[in-house]
C-alpha cells in the first residue's frame, strides 16, 4: 500500500518523504512486535505493556485514556453561570429526504449537557424535525434545487446571500457547528452550506464534518485545509473516499495509524475521526485509539450522535484553561468515542438486537454520569 | 372444490393434471388420518407422530421447526461488520391515505436487527411517515394520479421516469423490498410500482408482496411469474382473490395445502406465505406450516409487521451459505412468520384487547432474543 501511494504522489506536493518515514517506521514496528511475542517467559502482562512502550516511541495509535480525559473536560455545574454557558451547538444539515440525522446530531448534544441546540435545514425538513421535538430550535432557511428551479441566476445568488445572512446574525454565538447529518447532495444546497463554513471559518468557530459534509469536503478540499478547529469523522467508505483523493492510495488495515496521521497532516492539520471497531484519532502529529467495547449493533443513525457528542466535548475542552487539555479537538473526538461506545453497550445490555439509535441517545446522560458524576 | 377448479381449468394451460393428482391424494390422506384416529391403543404422541410420518409422505404441509430455522438464519453479531451488512430494506408504500402500514413494516425491519430501512412513498405521506419515527429513510418521490392531473401524457411519462430513476439510485443496496403496505390503488401510482418491481428483478433484489401490492400483481401476474425472490402473503381475502383469478377456483379449508402449493407452482415457483390460523407457506415444492400460538387480537397493520420481517429474515437467509439455509425464501417466510406469533403473544399477555401493531412491535426484539440470543 504504501508503494502505491508512493507512486502516485507525483501529483502531491507536500509530506509524501514524510509518508515514507512513517511506512518505513510501521513495517520496523510490526517487526519489533513480532518479536517480542516471540519471546518467551513474558507474561501477557508483561507482553502488552512492551508493546505499548514500543508504540509510545514509534508514533503509533496508542490507547487513549479515555475517561480520564472525558472527565477533564466535561465541566463543573456551577449555579452561578447561565443558559448557553455549557455550550451552543449548531447542526447544518436536514433535507427534504433525511430529517432523522440532524435530529439525532442535535438531540445527542442536549442529552450530553449542551444548553442550546440549532438546526439549519430546509423548508421540507423543518417541521418534521422541529415535530421530533420541542428541545430544538428548527431554522427552515435551506433550499434544495427544485425549490429555486423557475429562478434565475442573479434571483439564485440573492437567495443564497440572504440564506448566509441569516445564518450569520447567529453564528458568533455558535461554540460549534457540525456539519452533514442529512445534508443531502443537492448541488444548490451544498455550494450555501460552503459558504457557510467559510464564514463559520472566519469567525474562528470549530467545525465537525460527518455524512454529506465529507462528500462536500472531499471534493473541496481548501474548505478544511489548514484549519486547526476542523473535525472530519468519517466511517469505513468515506474514509476510502478521503484517502483515495488526498493520499491517492487505497486504505490497508495494516498501517492504519500511519495513514491516519498522513492523512491528517496532508490536509493541513485537520483532526480525523477515523469510525471502526477501535476508532482512530489524529491532528497529523499524533494517533490515539479508543477501543473500549460498544456494540456489535450497526444501525444507522450512531454517526449522528457522535458528530453532535464531538461538538459538544470539543467546546468544553476548548473552554478549559490550556494547561489542562492540551488538545482540545483531539480530546474532544476521544470524550466522544468513549461516551458513545458506553451508551451503545448500555442500550445494547437492554435491548439487544432491537437495539435502535435513539435507545442509544436515551443511554448517553447515564453514561456520562457513570464516568462524570455530575455532583 | 377440486371438481370446481377442474371445471373451471380450461382457461389455464398448465399443472391442472398435477392438481387434480394432488386433490386425489389429498382425499386418501384424510382418509388415513381418519383411520388412525379410530385406531384404540395408540397414546396422543404416537398418533402424532404417525400423522406426521402420513403428511410427510403425502407432501401435506408439515409444520417446521421454525425455532431451529429462525436461529439458523439468524446472523451472529460480530463486531467487525460495519453498517448495511445486517441488512438494507426498502418499503415501496404510503400514499396520501395510508401512513401506518409502511411504517409499520420498516420499523419491524429495524427493531428485528436490519442496518437500514428506508420507505419511498408519495409526497404527502412522507413527513407523516418520517414524523412516526426519526429511524427511517423516507424518500418522498411517488406520485398519485390526483397530483398529476392537469399534466399530458409526455410529462407523466416524464414524472415516472425521474420517480423510477431515483429509485434505480438505490436499488443495487437493498437486501429485500417489501411493495404494498399502504401503497393504495390508484392507477398511476400502480403503473410507477409496476416499474419499480421490473428493476428490481432486473437486479434480482427478492420482493415481499403484501396489501395493495397483492391487488397489483394479481391483476398482473406476470411481475412476479417465474421470478423465485418473490414472495406473497396474501390474507383470507388476498388468498381468495388470488387462487380465483389463477386457480379458477375457490378455497376450501380441507385441501388447503395442495392448493396452496399448486397456486405457487402455477405462478413460477414463488414464495407464498397464506396467513391465517396456522400460517401455511409453499414455494410450489414443499408446503410447510407454522402453528404456534400468536394471539386472538386480529388489530389492523400485523401484515405488516410480517412483510417486514419476512423482508429481514429473506435477506439474512440469502446471505447464509446455501448448504446451510436450503431455501431462504421459504425460511424466511417461517422465521418470520414464527417470531410475530411469539411477539403477538407476549404483547396480548401484556395488554390483552387493548393490544395494538405497536405493542406487538415492541416485543419484537425480546421474542427474537428468546429464541437466538445476541450473545
Amino acid at each position: 500500500m504504501l508503494i502505491k501511494y508512493g507512486v502516485n504522489s507525483g501529483i502531491i506536493s507536500f509530506g509524501s518523504a514524510k509518508d515514507c518515514i512513517l511506512a518505513s517506521s510501521a513495517a520496523v514496528l510490526r517487526r519489533q512486535q513480532f518479536l517480542i511475542r516471540s519471546l518467551g517467559g513474558y507474561t501477557d502482562q508483561t507482553t502488552q505493556r512492551r508493546m505499548q512502550q514500543v508504540n509510545s516511541m514509534s508514533g503509533t495509535a496508542l490507547e487513549a485514556d479515555s475517561e480520564t480525559i472525558l472527565r477533564a473536560i466535561t465541566p463543573i455545574l456551577d449555579p452561578n453561570r447561565h443558559k448557553g454557558q455549557a455550550g451552543k451547538i449548531a447542526v447544518i444539515g436536514g433535507c427534504r429526504e433525511y430529517t432523522g440525522a440532524p435530529y439525532f446530531a442535535a438531540i445527542s448534544a442536549l442529552k450530553i449537557g449542551a444548553d442550546l441546540s440549532h438546526v439549519f435545514c430546509t423548508k421540507d425538513a423543518a417541521p418534521v424535525i422541529k415535530g421530533y421535538s420541542p428541545e430544538l430550535i428548527v431554522h427552515p432557511i435551506l433550499e434544495e434545487s427544485y425549490s429555486i428551479s423557475g429562478l434565475g441566476d442573479e434571483e439564485r445568488r440573492c437567495i443564497s446571500s440572504k440564506i448566509l445572512a441569516e445564518v450569520d446574525k447567529w453564528m458568533e454565538r455558535f461554540d460549534c457547528l457540525v456539519v452533514g447529518p442529512g445534508l443531502g447532495r443537492d448541488p444548490y444546497l451544498l455550494e450555501c452550506v460552503s459558504e457557510i463554513m467559510k464564514h463559520a471559518r472566519q469567525s474562528n468557530v470549530p467545525i465537525v464534518i460527518d455524512g454529506d459534509g465529507l462528500f462536500l469536503v472531499t471534493n473541496s478540499l481548501d474548505l478544511v485545509s489548514g484549519y486547526p478547529l476542523a473535525v472530519l469523522t468519517p466511517n469505513v467508505n468515506e474514509y476510502k473516499r478521503l484517502v483515495q483523493k488526498v493520499l491517492s492510495c487505497e486504505v490497508n488495515d495494516r498501517d492504519a495509524p500511519e495513514l491516519l496521521q498522513s492523512l491528517a497532516k496532508r490536509i493541513g492539520g485537520v483532526t480525523i475521526l477515523q469510525k471502526g471497531k477501535s476508532d482512530l484519532i489524529s491532528d497529523g502529529d499524533t494517533v490515539k485509539s479508543v477501543s473500549i467495547y460498544g456494540s456489535p449493533r450497526r444501525c444507522g443513525g450512531q454517526g449522528d450522535i457522535l458528530s453532535g457528542s464531538v461538538a459538544v466535548f470539543l467546546s468544553w475542552a476548548r473552554a478549559k484553561e490550556k494547561s489542562t487539555i492540551s488538545n482540545p479537538t483531539v480530546s474532544g473526538c476521544i470524550a466522544a468515542s468513549a461516551l458513545l461506545r458506553k451508551a451503545a453497550s448500555l442500550a445494547f445490555e437492554n435491548k439487544k438486537r432491537s437495539t435502535l439509535t435513539s435507545d442509544i441517545i436515551e443511554c448517553l446522560g447515564r453514561s456520562l454520569e457513570d464516568i462524570s458524576p455530575a455532583s
